[in-house]
């Protein structure tokens, strides 16, 4: 019974404590990309697909990043798709829009509301390009997360990124400026960075110089990263701050009908691979 | 009549031809933006305001640019709404999705996917960060624009775009670096830039680096770009190369039933203004 002429109060969830609490709960710093690929799927209906995966998972897993582009691609069902598997994902897993949008003021508030309102998301990954007033809509949503993209996992990711900004930066190459930028825009505390699993070495720059920031670590896999190696380079002095994510080594474990339990041992290899360096790592750097 | 067991010829219009025709046909440099926001508009049918803009503004254009974000904020009838809307313009008008993504190879082929074949766009626009790999299953698709976000259109625009970057840019802002990319990039002849229009000196240095690509110039109107700087900074050397993208100081000119009417004056003297500084330009760079 509600106490009456009471105030209601509501507590608002914050992405941190949220993830935070999925880490704890599933003893986990996995997080599986839902990035659905017709070809490699043993069932056409994504959305079933989806939450056959979720089903098989989510007492694995931190998070669930599903790839906005891969629903794109499927036009219109595809947006029907990801609210759908957004639904699918229970209320205590943080889901992260992989989104890396950037546009203009004015339109990075209508990405911020596609992402956070319409799709009801904890947390996206943005594009720093377009510079502060750009990401402000998003940094503005204090209880989301926002992962500001960093240092990609992909072959040609220092073409741009590697280049050393001269006098503000004192030689630094663009993407720490990038993760320097990302960590001023912090001031509330929901700003994370994008680093790929595929990189070790700038992985662990990055968190020389965001210490107490997540960071999402995709690349592990398919796309070639070590597990090891990023898992040391990423973690935090508390032996947390990252996020694994692992897509088609997941996903497609198998692309037969056993798709969901070869998904399930996959993800509990990983995220067990994961905890063992976690730990080592964690006690390494702990007293002698 | 077909002749018997010949070879059946497809012609596969390029971007640039298509664009060009508009361009002559309209006699017109002008862009217009459907850019959605429910609270500005007559009609609550989305798909139903684009296609009156669309009839109205049709023979006075040469293509259209619906920015994505503004239809995801609807959810997913914000993609079904952008879908019909694409299905209103004529054959013969180019339209451009402004999209900005930019993501590693496999996803950036998703995207790729999803503007030119599940919308059927002519060209987009994409974000340069994730270097040459990520944007090459852009690139490769030779008949369609490909537009590099080069120098926004925003009040932070120089936040990134504007630092020095050192050795091999020999002291060039970033912006200027990823124009000489974009350039590099354009072995096929299909790809342009984006340059606000905010930064007239910033667009006379894009088109002197760029000398022979499109520009696409939006922020002119309601983001307070002047026309007059922006067509004479921008101009190529054969009185075009441009493309003067306004949104909502054209669709929402009025915000009652006459909307339509009301856009239509609206494009007719952005045009006209446009043609006005552009043969002005012309003449001052041509034959004394």
């Amino acid at each position: 019974m509600r106490p009456g002429g009471g105030t209601v109060i509501l507590t608002v969830v914050q992405f941190k404590e949220k993830l935070a609490a999925a880490v704890q709960r599933n003893d986990s710093l996995l997080c599986v990309g839902l990035d659905p690929d017709p070809a490699q799927m043993a069932i056409e209906d994504v959305a079933a697909f989806n939450t056959a995966i979720i089903g098989a998972t989510k007492n694995l897993v931190c998070a669930y990043k599903p790839n906005v582009a891969f629903y794109e691609a499927l036009g219109r069902k595809g947006w029907d798709a990801l609210e759908r598997t957004l639904e699918a994902v229970p209320d205590h897993i943080p889901v992260i829009i992989d989104a890396k949008r950037g546009d203009v003021g004015n339109t990075a508030a209508a990405y911020a509301k596609a992402v956070f309102d319409v799709l009801g998301a904890d947390a996206m990954t943005i594009n720093p390009y377009g510079g502060r007033d750009s990401v402000e809509p998003f940094l503005e949503r204090q209880d989301k997360g926002v992962f500001v993209w960093c240092r990609s996992s992909n072959a040609g990711a220092g073409d741009l990124q590697d280049l050393e900004v001269g006098r503000e930066g004192q030689g630094r190459p663009l993407w720490q400026v990038v993760a320097l930028r990302a960590r001023d825009w912090n001031a509330a505390g929901n700003v994370g960075i994008v680093v790929g699993a595929t990189y070790p070495a700038q992985l662990a720059e990055a968190r020389a110089l965001c210490p107490d920031m997540p960071i999402l670590i995709p690349g592990v896999g398919a796309q070639g990263g070590a597990v090891e190696e990023a898992v040391k380079a990423g973690i935090d002095a508390s032996g947390a701050g990252i996020i694994v994510s692992a897509s088609r080594g997941i996903t497609y474990a198998s692309k037969g009908p056993d798709f969901a339990e070869a998904a399930r041992r996959a993800a509990l290899r990983l995220r067990d691979e994961i905890n063992k360096h976690r730990r080592t790592a964690v006690g390494a750097a702990g007293p002698s």
